[in-house]
């Protein structure tokens, strides 16, 4: 991504958004929109599969069905306020790829332990991560 | 989508909501996501294509071309809090027609101005909007 050269607004608001909102697809086009928790290093997004009680099974994969039937993802960094004129969000697209272990899950374990102390206490081992690889940014402010 | 049975919970947190998070696609499996002001009736969501600059022309209509191509949708209302005990969101997918006049698209206008006051002061006329029927309910909670 350091091809693509954020301003370095953009690099801040995404590193420090609290959370964000990936879309995935089927190969044949039916998008699924989750929001995510995630670390931004400036270059890669990461965000875990964890364990966090789901309720509807079946619904809770999704996201990793379609990362592993289609790469292509976009993630939306936003805020939102009721005075518009403060509105702006970031598109990040790209491909993303499911960590099942190794030196880049941990390091992702990491980065994600390091910005939500609520995963300090949540036993990450064996969580996979997906990493999301953006390609392309698009910036929108309202002014 | 009054098959579907919703909670009531479910329609009060969906129709109270000051944004959600839409994802389209094209036909061959690239998603986009992007957040959206929209008012939920209890059967049908609808968002404006609104008059708010844009910076990015290109981008600008991406989630129009994408519906017109494939309409295929998923929006997502969330709420994050740090007591992640709280979190919560509910996923609808369904399908998305874009009106660009008629009865229904004023219906929407209005609809859009009794929620967001800001809508109040700005030209909607001629302005389309996205017309989504959830086909289907996720709900998530995290306790």
């Amino acid at each position: 991504m350091s091809a693509l050269k954020p301003e370095n607004w953009v690099i801040q608001f995404v590193t420090r958004a609290r959370v964000g909102h990936m879309a995935t697809s089927t190969k044949t086009g039916r998008p699924h929109a989750v929001p995510v928790c995630f670390a931004f290093d400036g270059q890669t997004l990461y965000t875990a599969i964890d364990n966090k009680p789901k309720r509807i099974v079946p619904e809770k994969l999704r996201r990793a069905r379609n990362i592993m039937e289609n790469p292509k993802v976009c993630v939306v960094v936003d805020l939102y306020d009721e005075d518009w004129k403060k509105l702006r969000y970031v598109i990040l697209s790209g491909r993303a790829e499911i960590l099942q272990k190794g030196r880049e899950r941990r390091h992702a374990i990491s980065l994600l332990r390091m910005k939500y102390p609520q995963y300090r206490k949540m036993n990450l081992h064996r969580r996979p991560v997906i990493r999301i690889v953006p390609r392309n940014i698009v910036v929108w402010k309202y002014q």
